[in-house]
């Protein structure tokens, strides 16, 4: 059987704890199994059965009916909205603990809630970003892939959080090929699919259209392509940009790989606001998150939908299953 | 009463002339009336009933039972596919006389069918697109303003058919102010909106969060807007490109202003392949076309949707009616 899911505190002046609760109430019925690892009195003032655990082994028993949560004291109470650094230890030390459970293989998967990376430099962390830490945690720094999971759409961007301009300037052929062989196979591997298809989009418009709107899809672009085909990955394209997200295109492949971050969050969000899921792949754990931030603007007022978290939980639950060979679908 | 439209030839080795008669069909009952300025052979052979006039006045008259034609012969006869520098005068006149029509008020507003415009260089035609020879056969060169509008999203590229990095480039407050004064004022008048919200993208990932991931937001696009705003128009933004389309999102605005051509164009052609229309704004005439090219690869076939164009024929129908003071909706 499957291990269950560690799910992190997150900000705890975000809106990690109402939505952990809410989702609760939701996969209880029906799974996957979690547990959080987080300040046990927090999650009660949610107004949810919290118990303790001492192990994720016994959190399959408990999840029927109480919230199982690993302890880890928050140094301070939190205020919605407001972070404070001197719980930045306990944020940190969640994940941490839930990697660490991970690697050991009695956590299934790791679930991230947002954190705030301001709130956490103030207090050392010294990443620029949670999904970097996670692959330092995991002895695979550099090898890390975003890809965005919807019911309708997957993407993969070959770069993050720059600037447009940078995203082209750091453009190369050997990002391309490193960023599709890890979704390849990652496709195989965790999502059970035997022939993944990637549609590989263009930088400029119309792909360049033959170099008239742009150079780096023939020089870039296109070798990068032939080199996967030459691997035996089913990698098609450059695609124009504007064309390969319509229900007909999106049909014949099972993963975009993007050129830059918003030609692969547009159609995500556009098509899917609520349910795309964030996958690390390249890692040696099974890690997804919700697809948004602590949001601190609406923390504490129990507005927050848990949608994007249960999503998360779900996809999570499946491709762990699948990993450890339980083929579930 | 409004004018009959006029509607041109096209490449007449695309699918022009094939989705001519279709939309023909579906528009006899209800309109908006229509002339094709083309060669009266080469439309009857798509298998409609085809009647030559003399003038636009005659259209209205006819187009319950037959398709008008304003002839203009073609040099050769088209062959499906393979397009033939001989034509390229029919093509450019018909584009001319459709334009000198609107111009003089007896055609209500123009709707081009897609042309090629390597056919048409090959022919000793000078101008880098379609809408350009339009601005400049109305007068008004550079000061054309492209808008692609569906049901459900309309968007107003700051740039064009250039490379992304020419797109970044070449990005400026003072060209962001143009295309917003000029999307504003179409809104009012040809959109018929008393009160028209622009929203404006940002040019990075989340808008350039305060630099951190790319400078221009701020330093371009940020100004822009605020010129905008002290000229009494109601533009928003920066905004994050990636949560702008998502149906909330565009609830709150009648037009975003997008700072590439796929920031527009990938949300567009996401939300609607076959809805999305081509208005040209800041000519001194109407003037819409379908959202597609000549589509050689099913020229002859009989396969070609006449979706796009029948859109486009019915909102350059509703723009030139309110142009024209009637208040059709």
């Amino acid at each position: 059987m499957m291990p269950p899911l560690a799910l992190t505190m997150g900000d705890p002046a975000g809106i990690g704890g109402e939505i952990t609760a809410k989702a609760w109430r939701v996969l209880r019925g029906g799974g996957p199994v979690f547990f959080a690892i987080d300040d046990p009195d927090r999650l009660a003032g949610f107004g949810v059965p919290v118990r303790i655990i001492g192990r994720p082994e016994q959190a399959g028993d408990v999840f029927g009916s109480d919230l199982p949560v690993l302890p880890l004291p928050l140094a301070v109470p939190a205020a919605p909205g407001c972070p404070d650094p001197a719980n930045a230890p306990a944020v940190v030390g969640s994940i941490e603990h839930a990697v660490a459970l991970a690697l050991d293989g009695v956590a299934g998967g790791v679930v991230t809630n947002p954190i705030n990376k301001a709130a956490l430099y103030a207090a050392g962390f010294r990443h620029p970003g949670h999904t970097e830490f996670l692959a330092e945690l995991t002895g695979v720094a550099g090898q890390e892939v975003m890809m965005l999971a919807s019911p309708m759409l997957r993407v993969v961007p070959v770069s993050g959080h720059v600037s447009l301009r940078a995203a082209i300037d750091g453009l190369t052929s050997a990002a391309i090929v490193r960023v599709g062989r890890t979704a390849d196979a990652a496709l195989r591997r965790d999502f059970g699919i035997a022939a993944p298809r990637l549609a590989v989009a263009g930088l400029n418009p119309h792909a360049g259209e033959g170099g008239a709107l742009g150079e780096e899809d023939g020089r870039i672009v296109a070798p990068a392509i032939a080199t996967l085909v030459e691997e035996g990955i089913d990698a098609t394209g450059p695609w124009p940009p504007d064309t390969m997200f319509t229900p007909t295109a999106r049909a014949r492949y099972d993963a975009a790989l993007c050129m830059y971050h918003d030609q692969a969050l547009i159609p995500l969000k556009t098509l899917d606001m609520e349910g795309g899921v964030n996958v690390t792949l390249g890692l040696p754990i099974v890690r997804t998150s919700p697809d948004h931030g602590t949001a601190y603007d609406i923390a504490g007022t129990g507005v927050a939908s848990p949608a994007s978290l249960i999503a998360a939980l779900r996809l999570c639950g499946a491709l762990a299953a699948r990993r450890a060979g339980a083929g579930v679908a």
